[in-house]
């Protein structure tokens, strides 16, 4: 593979959760120039709670580019303190989902606004320029799509699912409510209209539980399906396992063989090339089979460095797909 | 005067605002036996910011008579922490209106109990149940009573003339907007009724600014003028001057003497005696003028024995109205 210049390259849109794909979005974000990556966030995991306006994977994105997040935690505020929840608790009030101090002025200023009648993307948006953020985060649509997970256990909204009740519940399906009235805010569309527009990246986030979220925005499905430029994903899956989350656990509820030939299948017709994990190489003839590019590279994201190297990786990859 | 033993008293009403009232509030906690004091508290006050149902005169009372209040401010958290507001004022939020970490609980839990449809009297109630207060604190009506400052400025919301503008505009009247449809809760008119009841006091608090949006319930200025108990106040001048607050400055706009026959013509009909500080002794006969008795005590509450002490001073004084 050669080696482009990322200081000179065009526009990188990313699809994205929240702490996996943070991390391919950080990396993304300090190698190339100011302004030209676009991250199109998951927001089936936002909920409202207490009366508070919360969507996690915009946050998380937020605060990892800002250089404010916890990173030992992947998510949540740096030097945070608790004092809220502690008296919360001391209320009887609910105190399964955890906001922090610093976070909940987040959540309260993000509900004023929207209450005030503003956009999601408008707030999101500002909310960056005010932290200094170089990039675009952009929800995947200014209207609401939420993640429900059919389980044993019922039809679960999807915070019930994952943090109340810590992704245990046996999953059979995903739906995505409201997905198909669902519209990208104008800065997502032109993004994906840019002509300086290079390739389009897949972070390594849950395919079943953070992209689909996204994909199934009609608009962004049909602009994947239809790009003139390279579509790569970065393979959540290291050795039959997720670095973090759900992931292999959900698959296998799914029927789904826990491998990367699964997730390329899931990405077929949308992606290009797929990036596995040096310890997957094995797998890399199964997923060219379906008719998909694949290659390796060192996948964990451990430090600043890693997170560097692989968005470069993938930039690379995408510019050889081009090429070829 | 004579000295009663008040671990045997009856009911006491006690109509409050917030910083001056609930020190007077703590004092007869702390005398009277569990259960035998009813606040009912000044919600003229209240106002929705940036979402959250606040309710400072009640809060201030809740964290006085739990032991958790900033003796120093006399009002919010002690042990308080301020990284929502450091974080609010990072993404431009309003911040004119102080919400410490601990403070925020109560707001964000009232605000969703009141979402889901229960009274601010229940909320009110627990809340007072769940941090161990022995009294009762009932909030004047569960219906909105919203105080409106007329000032040279314009008509003001309470907090936007109080905090925000400092109570610097010139004010020429008060108006109290849903007093007239407002009705006291069940609690509240229980108390009033309660055989028990021994004496009715109006706490040293602004008149105009706290006591009156409760009296603008029409039951309960019409509890206090039909009382067959006692009914005296204790007046927040002391020599001149307000302890806390704007009431001096606020009476010599509303061109009132600043004095105690201003204090005492404003309550006349709803108080049998007013109790002045030693520095007003002078005064006592103009008072007295008017058909109310009056007295004089150390009204000036920096310790909690002096709140113990003017607590029992009252009750004492309230009694020697009875047998007169």
């Amino acid at each position: 593979m050669t080696s482009t210049n990322h200081t000179t390259a065009g526009g990188v849109i990313l699809f994205s959760g929240g702490v996996g794909g943070a991390k391919l979005a950080l990396g993304l974000d300090r190698i190339l120039p100011a302004g030209a990556l676009t991250i199109i966030a998951n927001i089936g995991d936002d909920f409202r709670h207490m009366g508070l306006a919360i969507s996690p994977d915009i946050d998380t994105l937020v605060y990892t580019l800002a250089g404010l997040v916890d990173t030992d935690k992947g998510w949540g505020r740096a030097e945070e303190s608790w004092n809220f929840m502690a008296e919360l608790r001391r209320l009887g009030g609910e105190t399964w989902f955890q906001l922090g101090d610093r976070d909940l002025a987040t959540h309260v200023e993000r509900s004023r606004r929207l209450e005030a009648g503003e956009t999601l993307a408008t707030i999101t948006r500002e909310t960056c320029q005010r932290l200094g953020i170089r990039s675009r985060i952009v929800p995947a649509s200014d209207k609401r799509v939420q993640t429900r997970v059919v389980t044993e256990a019922g039809v679960l909204a999807f915070q019930d699912y994952f943090v109340r009740r810590r992704a245990e519940p046996v999953v059979s399906e995903l739906r995505f409510i409201g997905a198909s009235e669902a519209t990208p805010p104008v800065t997502a569309v032109a993004a994906l209209r840019d002509p300086a527009l290079q390739a389009l990246v897949i972070a390594p986030s849950n395919p079943w539980l953070s992209i689909d979220p996204i994909l199934s925005v009609p608009a962004l499905r049909t602009a994947l399906e239809q790009a003139n430029v390279p579509r790569i994903a970065v393979s959540p899956l290291v050795d039959g396992e997720a670095i973090k989350g759900p992931t292999a656990k959900l698959m296998a509820e799914l029927g789904l063989p826990v491998n990367q030939a699964s997730i390329a299948r899931h990405y077929r017709g949308l992606i290009d090339g797929l990036i596995l994990d040096h310890a997957d190489s094995a797998e890399v003839e199964a997923v060219e089979a379906l008719g998909i590019r694949a290659t390796t590279t060192a996948t964990v994201m451990r430090s600043l460095e890693d997170r560097q190297a692989l968005a470069a990786f993938a930039l690379e990859f995408a510019a050889s797909l081009r090429r070829s």
